[in-house]
Parts: structure tokens; C-alpha cells; sequence
């Protein structure tokens, strides 16, 4: 009955969507254990291109899409779970979808909400931790150009052209939504917060623009870290200097939210980067003053290349972090 | 090391497919413990008619649908894998696919085979028994009418019309399938063989049409029990006696097959019968000559009426066995 505070169990609360939130939860899951630390990772609902687009529309269903990554990256046996949940047909009307897609959307038709949806995936899948979607409530991600223009929804900023001539003034939800009480309380319990990687603008912004998020973080304790991305996108983050991730972040949440900056500090091969100078450059680091947040270099390069999922029809980086490299980085702040 | 043979744990077989198989696995599967024996299912691959029919057409699998049943009746929590599997999609390109079909679908197009499917499902879901397709080859039902018309696949046989007023004559597959090892093992290791209930020519009969099965019964030491339907079919089976189900069964596997016939004999209540006449009457029994079966009747009925899943398209019973009732006058055998 003595007091172990040292020994408390700690949180660590991720914030993003897509590939880049599989990496860091995909890492820091094996260092549970050892460091004593649960793992919540709170995600962006502004998806809605490719099978989870079309599984909005036709089922009126929560976009699964990034849910489906973060139960992938958390589940006891991830790479059993990550064929089948990844999985996607290539033939008939089904083709394009994952199966772990149409596994959330139909468990969130059947229960009637996505969250009683993910308990149950956790259930049968044994996953480590928890998968809290940002909202519960349907958003759209819209985009104010520099040239006043809007694009709505997040598959268009994406992948849109004229993004690229012009660029993004200010990105806003088609309507107020209000964050999901547990994303608020995962945030308020947490002892580290891990912002990013991830599309700066189509998966880390959106969680910022629904109502809860940010008055949460102004509260929380948590030291609060933002890993940067390896690559700059073209149209979106073109010549972006490391620094230029932080000043984004902040613009949507607040000054000297970000208490860490983890940048990757080892050069792709330049075959690499000729293979896939497509996804821009990366970001450089500079010293800049008038900023309370410490920057980090680390080697956070993946070995290993990407390979692309037969079927899925949508673009994805090639250029990775690796998944205990960056794990590694991050809980030297724990 | 001393022989212990009264405690050596017996297998039961079941044939057939469709709802008849997922009763009589379920009420089995409760008494697994205290009469100390294993399940293998072997299960009819005919199927072509609704979301199977459609998942064989677009995807060129096997048919799921049996298969499902069998494996949400083993679960071991069936009623959470049967709310889970037996889910079905109502809108969009989906509709009408039940959650199971598609994840059996999928893992077979993933694995490369139907058997690699069911098994990693039964890890998942954690079977209680073996779910066996009695063949891994395409096979296409085909019956002859009386009139010498011809009827192809299992879908149309079931639902015709023209069938109600001319009646089969005979089935056969469209081209010769082998028997799947398995199934040919589960025969000849089983200590006892249950056949049915099911729809008797689109269920049961598919299966002794496979090469290999009816030669492995033959030799099968097992004991052989018939569990004779509750209701006749229109068209297929109208006005049949209970010694009728014996005479067709045996006339496509061997005479004197079947060693015991199970059959109800409580009657629905009027209401009940008035209320689903379209289903049929009764088989009546009828004592008769040069049978070496026995016949025992029992009370075997459900209390319950059926529901149909919502977004199922096809026509299914309503009147059913009793689950526990079925199993208990099965073992009374084993």
C-alpha cells in the first residue's frame, strides 16, 4: 500500500491519421512494456477519398480509413491483422476496398457508432491500446486558397493542381463539430503528446479544427512533441524548412504549444530522392530565434521502401520513418 | 500409460449445409465437454443463390455462405460471431453481402485457398471444431426434371417454379469434383455420422455427389443417423413421408446406409402451420417394411419462430429444430 508514483503507469497520446500515425504507434507499441506506458492514439475523421470515401457516401458511415491503420499498428499480432485488415479486392463492385474498411463500417452500422465499433474490433483482435476517433460528429475539411478559392473535402486538397500553383491560406471545417469526450480526456491524461508525422494538412490540422481539442491541450500538463515530416509536399509544404512545421502547428493551436521538435537528420540516398523526387524534398533544418520549443535531430530513416498495397488506388509516400528509430527518439522524453 | 479406451474422445460428422447444419452444430457444440467429442462439419459447396452467388461471380470464389454458418455455430462466442458474421450491408454496392461472406472471400483471395481462410478464421474466432468444405473444386449443381428439362445451379433448383409442377427426377454436377482429404477423413475417423436436417436436394444430396464421399461412408465403421426435416418442401419434397427422406438419401449414396432416422413428432401448432403454409406440411411417419434403419421420433421443435436477417434476400424457414432438443436425441446415440 505504499506510494509508487514512480511506477505509475504513464500515457502517451498520439494525435494524426494515416500512414504516418501507423508508423509511431507501430513503434512506440513494442516499447510499452519495457518504459510502463499505455498508448492512446487519437485520430483525424476529415478522410474521404478512396474506399473509405465511398464507403461514406453510400453507408453514411464515419471515414474507417485511418481507424483501420492505428487498430493495424496496435493489435497483438499486427502483421496478421495488418494482411487481412489491409487487405483489398482488385475485382466487381467491391474492388478498391479493404476488407478492415468494410469490417468498421459494417460493425458501425450494426452497434450504430463507430466507437462501439472499434471496442469490438479491440476485443477480437486483442489490440494494445486505445483508437479514439478526434469526433464522432461527420466533418468535411475545406480550403481557403491564397487566391480566395475554396476546395472542399480532404481527397481534393490532397491531390488537387491548382493547390499547387497557389497555395493553402487557411483550412476550416464545413461545420462546427465537437470533439469526442474521450479524445479530450486522452489528452488531458496523457504525460507525452505525439503530434505527427503525417500530411500536414489533411491529417493533422483537421484534428485541430474540431471544438475541444485545442482548449484541451492549452490545458494539459503533457510535454508535447512534434515530429516532422521526412519530406515536404509539393503544392502544400514546398520548400519548408523544419521550423516552418512548427509555425503551422502553432497557427492552428496555439503560440509555444510544442514544448519538442523531432526532425530526421539523415539524407535519403540521392537515388532515392531521384526516385521519388515526386514527394518533394526534404525539409531542411535552420537555427531560427524567438522560439520556446527545442529542436532534435535524429537518423528517423527507414531502410526499408514502401511497397505499395495491390489495389489500393490512392498515392502514398514512399519514404518512411522507421517505426523503432522513432520510437526510440521520442521516449527519450518520457 | 494404462489403455483408457471408454475415455477416448469420439468424433461427430455432420453432413449437410445451409440453416439445418448451423442448428444442429450449435445445440451439438453445448454438449462437446460433458460427452467428450470433436466436431468436423463437412459442408455442401453448391451454394450459388444471393451474396454467395455474387461473391462467386465477381470474385471467382468459393461459396462463403454455408461455410459462415457453420463457423458463427462453432464459435465460441456464436452470438456475438453470428451478430457479427451474419451482418448484412442494405445499401450501395454492398447490399445484400453479409460481413462473413466478405471476410471468407477476402482471406481466400488473400491466402490462395478456401481451407487457409477457414483456418485462420478459426484461429481468430476461436472454432470449436473443424468447418470442412466437402470439396476445394467449383462444382455447379444440376437437376433433371421429370420431364427431362434440365436446371442448372443450385439457386434456380431451389426457387423454380416449373420444379413445383414437374418434379426432379434426378441431380447430378455439371462436371465431376473430387471429395476434399479432409472430408474423406472426417467420414472415416467419425464415430458417429449425422446427415441432415437441411433442404434435402440443395443441401444434403450436393454433397454425395462429390467423388470420394459416398465411397468413404461405405467404409466409415461409424454409426449413421438421418435427421429427417420438419417441414416438406412444394416442389421438392410434397407429401413426403418420413421413410421418403430415407429412400432418397440412400438412393444417391448406398441401401441400408443409415442406421437410425430421427424425426418430430410434435406437431406445429394450426396457427403456426396456417401462418406458413407456404413452406409446406409435415412429414407424416408411416411404419414400413424392408427397412433396416430405425426410426425414432422425438419432440425436436422450437418454441422460437425464426426472424429474418434484415438485408437477406433469400426465403428461409421459419420453423426450425430446437437446437438442444436435436443434440440430446443425437447422443443418445454416440
Amino acid at each position: 500500500m505504499k506510494g509508487k508514483k514512480q511506477n505509475k503507469k504513464k500515457v502517451i497520446t498520439t494525435i494524426g491519421g494515416g500512414t504516418g500515425q501507423f508508423v509511431v504507434l507501430s513503434g512506440l507499441k513494442e516499447f510499452r512494456k519495457k518504459f510502463n506506458f499505455s498508448l492512446k492514439a487519437i485520430v483525424s475523421m476529415a478522410d474521404d477519398g478512396g474506399s473509405t470515401g465511398r464507403l461514406r457516401d453510400e453507408l453514411g458511415v464515419l471515414p474507417p480509413g485511418d481507424i483501420r491503420q492505428c487498430l493495424v499498428a496496435l493489435s497483438e499480432s499486427s502483421l496478421t491483422m495488418r494482411k487481412l485488415f489491409n487487405w483489398r479486392f482488385k475485382k466487381g463492385n467491391l474492388a478498391g476496398h479493404s476488407l478492415g474498411n468494410l469490417f468498421l463500417s459494417a460493425l458501425e452500422k450494426m452497434t450504430g457508432s463507430l466507437e462501439k465499433a472499434i471496442e469490438e474490433i479491440s476485443l477480437i483482435f486483442r489490440i494494445q491500446g486505445e483508437v479514439i476517433p478526434v469526433t464522432l460528429e461527420k466533418i468535411d475539411l475545406v480550403a481557403e486558397l491564397n487566391n480566395s478559392e475554396i476546395i472542399y473535402g480532404q481527397h481534393n486538397i490532397n491531390t488537387s493542381k491548382k493547390i499547387r500553383k497557389v497555395g493553402i491560406k487557411k483550412l476550416c471545417l464545413s461545420h462546427p463539430a465537437k470533439a469526442n469526450p474521450k479524445a479530450v480526456e486522452a489528452i488531458k491524461k496523457a504525460d507525452l503528446i505525439v503530434i505527427g508525422p503525417g500530411n500536414l494538412y489533411c491529417s493533422l490540422i483537421p484534428n485541430f479544427l474540431v471544438k475541444g481539442i485545442v482548449e484541451s491541450l492549452r490545458e494539459s500538463q503533457a510535454k508535447k512533441i512534434l515530429v516532422v515530416n521526412l519530406m515536404n509536399k509539393i503544392g502544400h509544404t514546398d520548400g519548408f524548412f523544419v521550423d516552418d512545421y512548427l509555425k503551422i502547428i502553432e497557427r492552428y493551436t496555439f503560440p509555444k504549444m510544442i514544448d519538442i521538435v523531432l526532425y530526421n537528420r539523415k539524407k535519403p540516398s540521392p537515388l532515392l530522392l531521384e526516385k521519388y523526387k515526386k514527394e518533394g524534398k526534404p525539409p531542411k533544418f535552420r537555427k531560427v530565434k524567438g522560439v520556446s520549443a527545442k529542436f532534435y535531430g535524429f537518423n528517423l530513416l527507414s531502410k526499408q521502401i514502401y511497397q505499395k498495397d495491390p489495389g489500393d488506388r490512392l498515392y502514398r509516400s514512399f519514404i518512411r520513418h522507421d517505426p523503432k528509430k522513432l520510437a526510440k527518439a521520442i521516449l527519450k522524453f518520457l
